[in-house]
């Protein structure tokens, strides 16, 4: 039996399997589900054991563990590590959005529906299944190393330093990430930019409870109305970021991918189309596909103060807070980038209130060459799992392991992305079609060939 | 004997009527308490039918009864129509802070402690005792009227519709309202101004769910940066609402009220002692003082977008959500202000979001003339009663009756309120300094007395 009869052999099993691991809501972001993360890393200790790793352990972070596998019988051929998450974003179901629980994977019109379905513990699985595939049938080419982290919803904060102690242990020749989507269900596409990340929380504190507006209104700074005006100073009316410096390290985009991003990036259209939003809005000067992917942005991403239940409450409220983050491209340092952000804020606000910044996930942009020879065995195996070329991708999302990898292991990325772009990544419904997961680890498989025979 | 000398004879007697009435638990918030409402209704009709009121009735409303009496047997005398309200503040005690039963009144250290003890059974009692001494000695001097109403504590929702349908009936020339406090413990107070109250939710909606923010970040406008650009623009830097036409009706300080505002108003050290801010903020050009009572305002009262849970994560919110008021002073129209607000929104919110604008409460602001007969009357028995003239104050809340009251009867209130400052009203161990409730009394008594002779 070759790999692929292996996989076509058992595909029923590996669905169940990646059910199994679905119905363990390893949320990383609340701190209730501690014991649900920790259960999902023995999880996949006990999985990477029973297909054939020679070697599996959980290193202990600060945080939540790290599952470590290797296989490492291939001699002098190429090293490959691969690289997953087993946490997932919360599945919150206040308004009753999800149309099956998200812990309770259910498969409908072919989609495989659960939070984490795609992102990323069903990526996750069509590579071990595909390491499985090639060592159960004796037919593996390389040497194969496994990390899967169980912190990268929240900014991976506890790989950094795992990843500089155990850099001996971790090097390889070519790293592989199945976190990423299809362009569309037809056509797959090889990424090879994905944005960074630093993400802030703003807390304003003004008067020491909730006030009475009729008897203080007028006369205290409220908090609410402080944090609407440095919000609202971080951005120009051309969506333009205002703080100073923001630009000075984006590297422009060339021709070539302006070209490209044109012919396949999102367009307007499409943009209306799948987010309901009534028109596209942004950077002026850029596309709807640019400024998705290649140009930084400030967004807001939740907001909290005073009375928010029915009805109405005359409150001056003793707290307003803004959890907001901005994405980078390019060579923006975010460092730099999290200083300037700190002062801009510092600036406008008032010292009728007290300001304190919480940094949360912060994280550099990443850009590989597009010629390099994983990138062209990636292609081929994309190519030949899915039927047509790959398109080559910019992300406009935060992959913070791909500038750490670069930097400690000296490795480019290949990212290897099965999703489709509409599959409720982080939304009510995640979902991961079931053919995708299939051809997914065929690709991861014949990645891993072409690798053996270069 | 006079009614002076009625009042010292049957001050016991006074007492012990009013905690019979503080027995019965009206809370009107809870509908739990539906048969205490009507207890309490009934109590106060036959009390008014036993101190010698010639017609008493209750009206029913589609919520809570209100208590009708009238005694006009005095020809052409000038009519008095006394308001009160007997429904109380819930008197939940989880804490357990009630140093006695909140609906069984307790004498201690001279004061009378009880949900309703001032706010506003105490004070409506202090009403109906001056106007039975009155009667019971034949030396009642004008017409006299009352309505108490079971609905204050949740909005007044059916009075409107009552007064106007009786306005011949409640016809008068002056108003009486017992329901607000002293200065302090030694200075009496007759407030002649209240503010309005625009109540309003800006409901801001992009995609039709919560985006990443790595997915469509820069593409798409996110409600709650666009909420926070709105909510900027609605004031200037120097604190001024911003909204064309807003300041149009405010009727301008006078001299005099800005003088007596800078000695006996809020001082910057008080705000800052009683709210712990660090430090006063307003309106440019204006006191303290003259903020919080006398300028109107622009407060945001609850925001709420996205994700506020512990943590981060990275969406483009759905919707973004402020509440927010504007207090009313002078003339003010809040139907004007209303639309105004709506318009000013509408401009300024670009076509990329959709807006909803909800409307909550809305009241006009009231102010009367500090020298009108009656101010002069009123103010000379709060100060024969209580030893040193009155303070003539700005009250920064609202009160919807008032200008309620001049519309529909044309007459101006006459604030008559006897609790002090801490006497906590709407929280535990609510209480009514005794010597207050004599004094108060009498000095009913005597503004009625004056009346009758001007």
């Amino acid at each position: 039996m070759n790999p692929y009869e292996f996989v076509d052999a058992n595909r029923k099993e590996f669905i169940e399997e990646l059910k199994e691991l679905l119905r363990i809501p390893s949320v990383s972001t609340l701190s209730e589900h501690k014991c649900d993360i920790r259960r999902t890393a023995e999880w996949l200790r006990a999985h990477l054991e029973s297909i054939g790793m020679s070697r599996v352990a959980l290193y202990e972070t600060p945080g939540n563990p790290i599952v470590y596998a290797e296989w490492l019988e291939a001699g002098d051929a190429p090293t490959v590590l691969i690289y997953g998450h087993y946490d997932v974003q919360p599945a919150d179901d206040a308004d009753n959005l999800w149309l099956s629980d998200p812990f309770e994977p259910d498969v409908r019109d072919g989609n495989l529906y659960a939070r984490g379905a795609t992102d990323d513990k069903g990526q996750t699985i069509t590579q071990i299944k595909a390491i499985q595939s090639l060592l159960a049938t004796g037919q593996m080419p390389v040497n194969v190393k496994f990390i899967i982290e169980g912190e990268e919803e929240i900014g991976s904060r506890n790989l950094p330093l795992y990843l500089r102690n155990h850099a001996a242990e971790l090097a390889c020749d070519y790293l592989v990430i199945s976190d990423t989507s299809k362009l569309d269900a037809q056509t797959p596409a090889l990424a090879y930019a994905t944005r960074g990340l630093v993400y802030k929380e703003i807390i304003l504190t003004g008067p020491n409870r909730d006030l009475h507006s009729g008897q203080y209104g007028g006369a205290v700074a409220n908090p609410a109305n402080v944090l609407a005006a440095i919000l609202n100073s971080l951005r120009d009316h051309q969506g333009r970021v205002t703080i100073p410096g923001f630009y000075d390290d984006v590297v422009p985009l060339t021709p070539e991918e302006r070209q490209r991003l044109g012919t396949h990036g999102l367009s307007d259209a499409d943009l209306v189309a799948k987010t309901g939003c009534p028109s596209p809005s942004g950077e002026t000067g850029y596309t709807t596909a640019e400024r998705c992917t290649a140009r930084p942005t400030l967004d807001v991403n939740g907001l909290c103060a005073g009375y928010t239940g029915e009805g109405a409450a005359t409150v001056i409220p003793t707290t307003a807070t803004a959890k907001l983050s901005m994405r980078l491209v390019g060579n923006q340092n975010p460092d730099a980038i999290s200083l300037a952000f700190d002062e801009a804020v510092r600036q406008v606000c008032p010292p009728t209130v007290k300001l304190t910044i919480r940094n949360h996930s912060h994280c550099a942009a990443y850009l590989a060459p597009t010629d390099s020879p994983g990138m062209r065995a990636a292609a081929q195996a994309l190519a030949d799992s899915f039927g047509r070329p790959p398109v080559l991708t910019r992300e406009g999302g935060t992959l913070p392991i791909l500038p750490l990898f670069k930097e400690v292991l000296g490795a480019d990325s290949l990212m290897l992305g099965f999703s489709v772009p509409d599959c409720n990544l982080h939304s009510p419904n995640e979902f991961f079609h079931v053919a995708d997961f299939v051809a997914g680890t065929r690709c991861i498989l014949r990645f891993i060939e072409r690798l053996g025979h270069m």
